[in-house]
């Protein structure tokens, strides 16, 4: 929800007839969860479709588990994020255990200073790796190598507050944030690219998130681009789109000693002139999977966030001509090429969306 | 449909409720073009749920146009082929009048040889290439120069029936044909890979053909496998799918002259032993392609159609490896490889539906 919307808009954009918001918009502010007011300048003639205000009081708590960094946020209906903290995560030999009590030290942190009277009514959050739908286990994140851990039975637990917590991909999630609020709206069938360390992908395909058979859709950081000599990737295989356009390939390409790592040492690769083949290089590799996306999915945008967002701001020449060269003409000729406008909140984002999600699920059960 | 089917069982298939079937059915006997019947085996008491049963005396005429083969068929509803004409076609220098006066041709001996009293109630087409939804124009077909060609409009003028042609890409058209009456029954997300001379690929997500913004989408022969040193693809570029595993591929790698074609051809390399080497290098650039389709869909199943079927059959081990390589195992472990059921008539079989929709979408139209 995008802030206050009449109950005509809100019926269209949910895609449900009159009658049933009337139903919800009544349960939702007897929950205390939306105010219904009449718009500004009714003169009190005829029948106006009463506003429907998302109430200041309620507020969900997103995270945002990345490769190098952890986040957690207060976030008020429509997508303000109130409050937030952040630290920087060491990236290797991290434990589930560490991890969920360090959330959760934020998630209590920020409760503690969220305004009397204010309530948490919902938990969500995005994880750097592949996520099962309903139960928020992390089946495989090869960055932090986790394989079946009970990411969102834990992280709830150690919380305490007795809300489940949703989770899903950091991609996924930052798609559906495009979708909703950023570079994607309006634009149904898109492509969102997502540079963490490593590179994950969210596909929406007619409005809705690709999940495939058992929702581990859009897996598109280990899609092999380079298949005789590819860089070896942290799934085990060689030449995967992360392998080829990921942190260590631009870091390494620009021939950075192994310790280097982290956003500000990407951001340093690429606005370094003497680094401008390493870019070109990787921006190739860049250019190879999106094309081969475009052909696959023949999107009306692609969409690049996190650290993808500074190097397609740099490396769109090569981007551009390798779809040029490898997509079809008929597949490419609606793709727009567009920078995350929500930048590194976008997965923060997608979080809290999925937390409201769970709650105006069933607004009564919080 | 696949025959006769109770009208609850339509309507749970339909994914519509009772009143509306009753609505349909009732439009649709009125029509003659279904029957509803009492169930066999009925004693009368009780309210059984009507049999609802194609009417014998209806059927579409299917077209289809691949790279070296014309076929049409007299299609009854619910798939039975009824009748058939089929002749080779030159690959060089066919354009749209020869293609359509040919299949006009075929069409008009098939009506002429239909029983008495029977009807012709609508007309689809298979195309080996990529079609703009709606008006059946072609808008680009590699193999056989086709651009921006209005085959739908002009197949309809000259069979002069008063009926228009509806018309899809032939992999399309195979994927949804596997999916009603194949190897995909029952599986939602699913990829049909089907080669022609040329691989196409129909993927469904969710249940619906993945068709993007303008309903180019699915168009793996063009994923580029091969970005180093990959064999030229008749788009223009190098390294496509298509141009690693398609026939020219595979006969190439096979040391055959130039001269030598079609799907005899094919076969013969697939069942010479000395050809071993060759057919191991097809499968594996086509399981390198499959492992990036399963990490982009997880889908239920891959299904190998057309030419790529007895491919498949020959070079499984060398798809099974390149897939345990390369896709991740969260996004494999519920897909299933199957070959076509349908074999060569599932995108004959995916044109008649097509014949058939055009009619259930508006069965007093015609």
């Amino acid at each position: 929800m995008a802030g206050p919307l009449s109950r005509a808009a809100l019926a269209e954009r949910m895609g449900v007839n009159r009658s049933t918001i009337l139903a919800l918009t009544a349960e939702l502010a007897g929950a205390g969860l939306v105010r219904e007011e009449l718009p500004a300048g009714t003169t009190g003639a005829g029948r106006p479709s009463l506003m429907v205000r998302p109430s200041p009081g309620f507020f969900v708590l997103a995270f945002d588990v990345a490769v190098d960094r952890l986040s957690a946020a207060r976030v008020g209906l429509g997508g303000p994020i109130l409050d937030r903290r952040s630290a920087p995560r060491s990236r290797a030999g991290v434990d589930l255990d560490t991890v969920v009590a360090r959330l959760a030290a934020m998630g209590r942190d920020l409760l503690d200073a969220a305004p009397p009277g204010t309530v948490c009514a919902g938990l969500g959050a995005s994880y750097c790796g592949m996520v099962r739908p309903g139960d928020g286990t992390v089946r495989y994140g090869p960055q932090m190598g986790w394989v079946d851990q009970a990411f969102g039975t834990e992280l709830a637990k150690a919380l305490g507050i007795g809300l489940p917590v949703a989770v899903g991909n950091e991609a996924h999630l930052g798609a559906l944030a495009e979708h909703e609020r950023g570079a994607g709206v309006g634009v149904d069938d898109l492509i969102y690219l997502h540079g963490d360390v490593g590179v994950g992908g969210g596909i929406l395909v007619g409005g809705k998130l690709l999940g495939g058979e058992s929702g581990y859709g859009c897996e598109v950081g280990h899609m092999l681009v380079n298949p005789v000599d590819g860089r070896p990737c942290l799934c085990g295989s060689r030449g995967c789109l992360e392998a080829e356009t990921g942190e260590y390939a631009l870091l390494a390409a620009a021939g950075r000693p192994p310790g280097e790592a982290g956003r500000d040492a990407v951001r340093a690769v690429l606005t370094d002139p003497s680094a401008g083949a390493a870019v070109a290089e990787i921006g190739d590799w860049l250019g190879i999977g999106v094309a081969n996306l475009i052909n696959l999915f023949n999107p009306g945008a692609v969409i690049f966030g996190g650290m993808l967002r500074d190097v397609y701001a740099v490396a769109a020449p090569q981007v551009a001509a390798r779809i040029a060269q490898h997509a079809v003409p008929v597949s490419r000729e609606r793709a727009s090429l567009r920078l995350s406008a929500l930048a590194d909140d976008a997965t923060l984002l997608g979080a809290a969306d999925l937390g409201f999600a769970t709650l105006l699920a069933d607004p009564l059960a919080a």
